[in-house]
């Protein structure tokens, strides 16, 4: 089935409709587990037909984009607007495992996920239709995972998203006004003050932003000037190996248990080369707990307002999470 | 303690650093619910120190902003900044009866609710270094409720926060470009396509937004160009407490328990009246839940990309929310 956009004009921004997720395999027991290979479950119930694999990738069976355009076109009255939510939505899994989590991957199987995610960008980039790739994890229930099988997905959005915008604009009034790079100065200021980094190596560092919008949120962010994940050299790559998987196992040993978050890769829109300089790669991680037994609510200030109230400092979080780095 | 605000960099937005808060009660048992009146606890518990009240306004002894102004001021590196998160957070307690919902009270309740926003927004407007002042209701442990009993808050921010920014850009970019009011339209549209409309009377209209973020949103709107609380006459006070019982009741009969949501009332921004032609009043209902049993989360799409994805179609939904409401 078809999804469509429709325009939020009171925001002046798209969401997405998508009905036919509402029908999607919620936490399905390990034996019907669609993302476990045919060692372990039927062929009718794995979207991955094959004795073992070390990553897969496919296509959502529920995605929220589609490029299957057909919808009923229906007179709509002003301010109204309808249009097809074309894009793509995936699911890369990280394991034939069950049972593991990303912090259990080793640096080689997470180096194989990261030439996944560049070879997904690239080819994904190659429609024309398509703005903005962007794969993420959501991590754990709390976050909404009907599935817990080790897996991420890439979205490849038709526009480039609200909160994208926003970011990317402020990217460019920054280099604008003072000639810099944003997030180069973020990352000078960081090597300076370091009370917020926990962790860092020849090209890559991580650190708990100055202004975090979840307590123990931590960007991942390569030293060089790297607009995108298809600009990384082999080094890098097999750096931010080494940072991924310090990050996932602190957040597991922060209170030890296995930390929900939502990861996100921001990189610079698709087929747009004039954003090489505004842009910078960063991976951020929110984690959504704000103490080991507290989570961290988005409600009324967040939800209505846009303001997020932390009660976490950061310097406070990053001193906890180095300490769980160890 | 005092707050302070660091600016998020990267989105050129503010994000509130409240520390005291992580200290705040968290599910107090009923006997120490600092909500209760003296009839039922004790008066060191209770923070509404009286044997007996129907509405009760205080400040939040956890506030997410404060008037107190003390904070160190530290050599900060570019491209970082603080401020004092000046403001103010109230508590609003709808009832002295601790087992009550917002669906529970006397329209005559609702009234005096709805007087109690408009007095403390004349109040809290009068303080000139306040900008925005935002009545809500966090309903729910979903929603990260703290105290179950029956109480919404006020706060009123020191600046036009991020989200409500973003709609009122669009309202005035819509009157520049139509010379009409955004709201005005969109409850023509709704007027004539009346499909995902749930609840009217002579002077307030309730629906199903065209493109909501949460599948069982509802807008409570004034039918007349109304651009805050302050505004209302007593025909529309008597009239918004009817359509307010309705929703919240309705909301209750859709599954048969106690629906969690977030409640949030858009209005002018304060002291500046040049808003009254692009602003229009609306009360905004956020209900988290997606069916009876699964719940909308925000996770790497809408967190990360600010693009939301929704599975149940907004015609849908308000079908299903009449039929609640009969």
């Amino acid at each position: 089935m078809s999804s469509t956009r429709r325009l939020d004009v009171l925001a002046n921004e798209w969401v997405i409709f998508a009905t036919s997720r509402q029908n999607r395999m919620y936490k399905p027991p390990v034996d019907l587990c669609p993302l476990c290979p045919l060692s372990v479950t039927e062929p009718q119930f794995t979207e991955i037909p094959t004795p073992a694999f070390q990553v897969a990738v496919f296509e959502n069976r529920f995605p929220s984009l589609s490029t299957i355009e057909t919808y009923e076109q229906h007179h709509l009255p002003e301010p109204y607007q309808v249009s097809p939510a074309y894009g793509h939505c995936e699911v890369i899994v990280y394991s034939d495992n069950h049972e593991l989590t990303f912090s259990d991957l080793t640096l080689e199987r997470i180096q194989l996920v990261i030439h996944a995610w560049i070879d997904r960008t690239l080819d994904l980039e190659s429609d024309s239709r398509v703005s903005y790739v962007m794969p993420f994890e959501n991590k754990g229930e709390l976050v909404g995972t009907t599935l817990s099988h080790p897996h991420g997905q890439i979205y490849a959005y038709p526009d480039i998203p609200p909160a994208v915008a926003v970011r990317l604009t402020a990217a460019k009034e920054f280099l604008a006004s003072t000639g810099n790079c944003l997030q180069c100065t973020i990352l000078t200021a960081e090597n300076v003050e370091k009370q917020r980094m926990v962790a860092t190596n020849s090209t890559w560092i991580a650190f708990v932003p100055f202004a975090p919008r979840f307590p123990f949120e931590v960007h991942v962010v390569p030293l060089r000037h790297v607009p995108s994940l298809t600009d990384l050299s082999e080094l890098e790559i097999r750096e931010l190996s080494q940072l991924l998987s310090k990050v996932t196992k602190g957040y597991d040993n922060l209170w030890g248990f296995s930390l929900p978050y939502v990861m996100a890769i921001h990189q610079r829109p698709s087929n747009d080369f004039d954003w090489r300089e505004p842009c910078h790669l960063r991976i951020e991680f929110k984690p959504f707990h704000r103490s080991a037994d507290k989570v961290k609510f988005l409600a009324g200030s967040e939800l209505a307002a846009g303001a997020f109230v932390v009660d976490v400092l950061p310097e406070e979080a990053a001193a906890q999470l180095l300490e769980a780095m160890r």
